[in-house]
């Protein structure tokens, strides 16, 4: 499932709120006579946007798989489409059988803002150096505690996680790119990850300093969280 | 001059209606307390977007020149960015003495839509042949008469024009660039182009007769005008 986040207040069904959980579900009752839980591999914040989410319901109907794609798209807005569809095993999760996933973090760094960007990137204006992100970046890759980069609301039992990849990539004159694979994610995780990055960049934090607020597991001496805007699920792996 | 064509109704000034000329001559009178004109290089339809417009304006206030980027940015709305200003002599004029322009058509060439790329990008559902695309494209460079490819309305004395570039480039899976420079176009021009050479891609018009089409000087032999928001001026060349 590909969205842009700007028009939903995240992938979680909520009262009232437009949210990408809730779209789907509403395109699939009208696609099928029945409503049914649609459950995504990532519970994507408000504002962030996805490029591979992945998610599956239970349904009775008997509707060719491959013709849920187009017929959820277009029972959608034009800021939401089912890219693929395919039968599962009634057993089967989207979000249980990932083996890992994918974001990307996409900076704007240029004095000016970007008005073609604006959705899509955060906007920092002090010139980034890239090299000591990328020192600071493979302190962040391997089986670590990831405790100092987790939202106080994060209620994940272990805070232990696997990250096999942290890439910081020029993409084009002014877009720099973070990419970010684990297995699984804290939440805020890569946002707050990201926001620690850009400290080292703008030269603010040490990119020696990166492993000791790992190590300290205190969320006060990471750096701030990154705009949800900036942040795109790329894809989830199985 | 940065905009996302989206919110404007093109460039040019008029009443009741929101312009990218009309938020700038607001922007600027705001800024020195008289409203001038301003007059840019091109004057792009509506929808169409720009990462390299220039403008040029008339105005006896003292603030300094840099002044002009953030000031009239920040005095827009967040679809609109000045990335630069200088000072120019009194009679110069953004038009007169632009000597090249350069285009990017956006095609999504993938069966299902692109919620991320929707504001950006034309939606054309059949694989594209780029390399007849190519074939076609090379018959489009050089000094020609282009009347075939302008809308009813251009109401340009010459249809003559020097195309010193059309570039077909595939961007990423899905995105298809087409690139265009020339000392300057006829209205709806590359949009025209465009449409022609995805005719040529989908295999309905053969390469070989892009030629002919041009040599024809008939507007109907050529094909649809591609839609607005696949297009942005990417730089003008002085």
């Amino acid at each position: 499932v590909e969205y842009e986040g700007t028009g939903f207040h995240g992938w979680q069904i909520q009262p009232e709120l437009r949210t990408v959980q809730g779209e789907l579900e509403e395109a699939a009752a009208r696609m099928t006579g029945s409503r049914p839980v649609v459950r995504g591999a990532s519970r994507t914040d408000a504002g962030v946007h996805a490029l591979g989410q992945v998610a599956g319901f239970l349904t009775e109907s008997e509707i060719a798989a491959a013709q849920f794609a187009p017929g959820l798209t277009a029972l959608s807005g034009p800021d939401l489409a089912v890219l693929d569809a395919v039968e599962a095993p009634p057993d089967w999760s989207a979000r249980h059988a990932a083996r890992g996933k994918t974001y990307r973090y996409r900076v704007w760094n240029r004095h000016a803002p970007s008005p073609l960007m604006r959705r899509t990137t955060w906007h920092v204006r002090a010139p980034l150096d890239l090299a000591a992100m990328r020192t600071a970046a493979a302190d962040l890759i391997g089986r670590h505690d990831f405790a100092a980069f987790r939202a106080a609301s994060c209620d994940a039992p272990t805070t232990m996680r696997d990250v096999t990849d942290v890439e910081v990539v020029p993409i084009s004159e002014g877009l720099i790119e973070i990419r970010f694979r684990a297995t699984a994610f804290l939440q805020h995780m890569v946002r707050i990850m990201t926001g620690t990055l850009v400290e080292v960049g703008k030269g603010r934090t040490d990119p020696r300093e990166v492993a000791l607020i790992r190590e300290s597991k205190d969320r006060r001496l990471a750096g701030p969280t990154a705009p949800a805007r900036g942040l795109c699920l790329v894809a989830v792996h199985y």
